[in-house]
């Protein structure tokens, strides 16, 4: 009852974000109470046209500016080599890498019985059409390593294989770099033993 | 630079809050993306106008719609008791407590040699003129336990006492409740034992 009713909202609207609880809502809107009018006008102006600004990569689905993605205008990536993901939004992750230069494609989500989503539903047809006429040399399925996102791999896999040439693989999956073997769960640990791979013997 | 421009200004936006680094600015960012048109544009629109809706209490210097503020207009509050804060965001902390019926009084800040905050900063003539002609029993003085809150404490308490008969106490510091002895800084337990109190023999 302390806070007067343009700070409670604030608050509230805040506290939809993913991870922003009551306290730490309460602490950015006392924050956002010491900055700068413009500063709070920038800011409110980014949020409520957010997704106005926003499009999707014509070619790939990828958040864009407009028209083709940032990714699929550089020069420098091959587009025989195409990345499948879930979401746009794991693109960054996937760059973060570096090691990625090919192109990516976005399903906009993954075969969900649960959920009902099916083939349909997912921008698959686009995908088929980018990988028609030898225009692909290799596919990787980076959809995620749960049961629904294997089976979308899966069902991904079969139908290029069906439709053309293209080498399909999948992203490995294994200990994450940096982590103790202590904390890795059970499922994780046998997917990297089988991936195991022969030593090098020399060095 | 794969975010496109909207997005990474967003990013850069929310990164200026307190505790929002990169990767969390991101994850807020892409979880907007699928946010409704309309809570997009009723949080930009509560951040944007945050300012020109908040006033400050014109009597105790407390966040406000306009006018009094809810602690001053409601009914049940005695005017007997003063409660001086340094920031008026200091008031929904006193206030979860649930223990304190009295008003408030916000200093705008505290003595501070080092940053140049004199007395004449401070809303202290406002809190004379309440506490002028007996209005007022009691002022707890509850500004931060450190050293600058100590000398503004110090300060005021003569100050009042030279004015007046009111009463001056100062907020009780010690070990929080709930808290480990263990994790307790030596200031604090140095502090609690000084302000020990005799235990009841019977209960």
């Amino acid at each position: 009852m302390a806070y007067p009713k343009a700070m409670q909202e604030l608050i509230e609207g805040l506290g939809h974000l993913p991870g922003i609880g009551r306290r730490t809502a309460e602490r950015l809107a006392e924050a956002m109470l010491d900055w700068e009018e413009g500063a709070l006008q920038r800011l409110g102006d980014q949020i409520m046209h957010l997704k106005q600004r926003i499009h999707h990569c014509e070619r790939c689905g990828n958040l864009s500016d407009g028209g083709l993605c940032a990714i699929c205008r550089a020069p420098d990536r091959t587009p025989r080599l195409l990345c499948i993901v879930e979401h746009a939004r794991q693109i960054p992750a996937m760059e973060k890498g570096g090691r990625f230069h090919g192109l990516y494609h976005v399903l906009g989500g993954r075969l969900s019985p649960l959920e009902g989503i099916e083939a349909a539903d997912l921008n698959l047809q686009t995908l088929y059409d980018r990988v028609a006429d030898d225009a692909v040399d290799e596919v990787i399925l980076s959809t995620s390593p749960d049961v629904e996102g294997e089976a979308t791999a899966a069902y991904i896999a079969a139908e290029l294989r069906a439709r053309s040439a293209v080498a399909v693989s999948r992203i490995a999956l294994g200990i994450p770099v940096g982590a103790d073997l202590t904390f890795a769960d059970a499922a994780t640990v046998a997917m990297a033993l089988d991936a195991r791979r022969p030593m090098a013997a020399t060095h």
